[in-house]
């Protein structure tokens, strides 16, 4: 048995970015660039006016009272001829001010008799209203640094300098299987023995946290279908994760069946509650995690090892999971030497850790927006006391 | 035009939560409970081991030295015949214990010669590695609570308790509109006077942050072809976006042609920046955004008043936005008396305002993690004024 620092060194060794792919933009949301991505075109393309209004040439202003309005441009427009002296055009948020003019006055400030422009700003300045082409980006310039994580404004971003795809490290594909003869389907009548399934449900939710969509197949505690099973859940995917007969029983048959399936063993058993049969395992590049069973350590497990994994795989420094220090409301005495991953909830002040902690019961799990971690050692502590808070909600 | 306090006021007191709908606990990740939830089944539903090991009667032992071992429980499978005097049972975890046995000891404290078990076991006291029928919950008591938004563990719960769909608010029905006639598609040629499009990405992929699929159209600034789009719209939807034409432009046909569609207004123009010209409205229990069509406006005006609503519509108190207050890195000089968004990128010490504020520009908005709230009023902020931030990402 090895301890959770143990076990996260390895996992934080031995996870490797997945390999960049190029994908729609539309679908790069939350995902990390693999690349530095430059504009495809100057932003504006063209000197562009930020109001409706007028567009002038500054000097024929100076020189006279009235301009003469010729002409509209329209966003998405422009004039095909160019504008005469002294003249002046309408124009609207977004368009194209005509090549030789250089000022827009908001049509705010204007007063319109027949086809004469009276100019009424003190404080318009040359330039004014008008967004100069490339003064927000440059062709060529750098847009965004490899590294980057796609916020919704930074997709915006790309496509605004025109950009269609981006190599991003991708979502990681993600296979799930559940093992267990007890399982039932909630909905289903409950056999004798029985127990509703709900690890897939747990799983699956906290993947879609993360915006990934799991496949799920099921199998029995049995070595040659579980064998098929596996074999297939190692087939395109990156990350396999099997809950259930991880442990030491007649029945685990999930270790055993891993190696003879080429899976190489990385850790089993850590010196946690829950999830002390905790399985990992790669074959290639390919991570594989062999959860135990009950739906407390499998969750547990999850946000514990399986979540900073696969933040790793995509590249990615932050996580749906936050770290931070708060003091404990109450005293508390750990019932055993080993890592315990402790269902909470904390304000900004403080900590409480809540009843229910049995690894076969979610119930706590479910009203919990925290783990508590306390480490091997220290059995006792006191109200007060700083202790290591994992923000799961 | 009324304040950002008014306009947010009048949302908060229209949007009332959806119709709650019954869905697949597989659909409900992140949404709130619109009922009671009671448990279909005691959990577990028999008295169940919690180990690999061997089951007995606690009485039996007390009188002898070694016990029979007699027959075997896998998980999902229970005995037949009862067990008789001094005989124990082998068993496996989550397996039923045998009817007349209340006590397992754990396969690592015995010894087994032949069909001899003799418990090496000083500690175990009667009952224990058993967990009661029942212990976790009994049928017909309540589960979760109104209004508990679902989170992976509570799906996962709810599943262990043989919950197969859920009473919920559901996700609002959100459609799309994009409005503009200088909009080109990233990826084609931009004609001159074009630019490209990025609203639909970044506000899709703002909403894919709250899990939500928007459905997207596209119109001209065009009043009849606006109508049947709008119209369009108004259909299947819990909350209708629309970007671009809600200034006071000659071509801005939104708001009039919003009010042909029988939608209500709530308020149009708002004293802030970015996005003033924000119009708000109603068709029965319908929401209706018509967000200005610069780019940071949208998105400013999306995170600011869509967000809140969504989230109303839902039921929910949580949000993808927090808001806390930070000490200025630096002094700051508004340019207006309107209350200003501003993009910024905060640390847990302190927020720094970023260049590139204009509305048509998104380059800051893709690399900040927050929006700074300045009020109406001031003007001038020093190095370390409290103010409010926004962390959107």
């Amino acid at each position: 048995m090895i301890s959770v620092g143990e076990a996260k060194n390895i996992l934080a060794k031995v996870c490797k970015p997945l390999t960049p792919a190029s994908i729609p933009l539309q679908k790069a949301m939350g995902l990390v660039l693999a690349q530095n991505v430059f504009a495809a075109v100057d932003v504006p393309a063209f000197n562009q006016s930020s109001m409706d209004g007028y567009a002038f040439l500054f000097e024929d202003w100076r020189g006279t009272e009235t301009l003469m309005i010729e002409g509209v441009v329209q966003a998405g427009s422009h004039l095909e001829s160019p504008v005469q002296a002294k003249q002046a055009v309408r124009i609207f948020t977004g368009a194209a001010v005509p090549k030789n003019l250089d000022t827009v006055v908001m049509q705010e400030k204007v007063l319109v008799q027949g086809n004469q422009l009276i100019i009424k700003d003190d404080l318009l300045k040359q330039g004014g209203n008008v967004r100069l082409k490339g003064s927000e980006i440059e062709v060529g310039d750098l847009a965004l640094e490899k590294g980057t994580k796609l916020s919704p404004a930074a997709i915006g971003f790309l496509a605004g300098i025109g950009i269609k795809e981006v190599l991003v490290y991708p979502k990681p594909r993600v296979k799930l299987i559940i093992t267990g003869n007890e399982l039932a389907q909630p909905g289903e009548p409950l056999g004798y023995g029985q127990v509703y399934e709900s690890n897939s449900f747990a799983v699956s939710a906290a993947l879609q946290q993360m915006g990934i969509d799991a496949v799920i197949s099921f199998a029995k505690d049995n070595m040659e279908e579980l064998k098929v099973v596996l074999e297939d859940g190692l087939k395109d995917s990156d990350i396999l994760l099997i809950t259930g007969g991880v442990s030491v029983g007649d029945y685990d048959f999930v270790a055993n069946t891993l190696a003879d399936c080429g899976v190489e063993k990385l850790f089993h058993r850590i010196k946690q509650r829950p999830g002390k049969p905790l399985f990992a395992g790669r074959k290639g590049n390919q991570m594989v995690f062999g959860l135990p069973g009950n739906p407390s350590s499998v969750l547990t497990c999850f946000y514990e090892y399986v979540v900073p994994s696969l933040s790793q795989l995509m590249n990615t420094t932050t996580s749906i999971i936050q770290y931070k220090s708060l003091p404990l409301a109450h005293s508390f005495a750990k019932a055993n030497k080993l890592t315990n991953f402790l269902k909470a909830h904390c304000t900004d002040e403080k900590v409480t850790i809540l009843n229910a902690q049995e690894s076969y019961r979610l119930s706590s799990f479910a009203t919990a927006n925290c783990l508590v971690c306390l480490g091997e050692d220290e059995i006792n502590y006191n109200e007060g006391d700083m202790v290591e808070v994992h923000l799961i909600n």
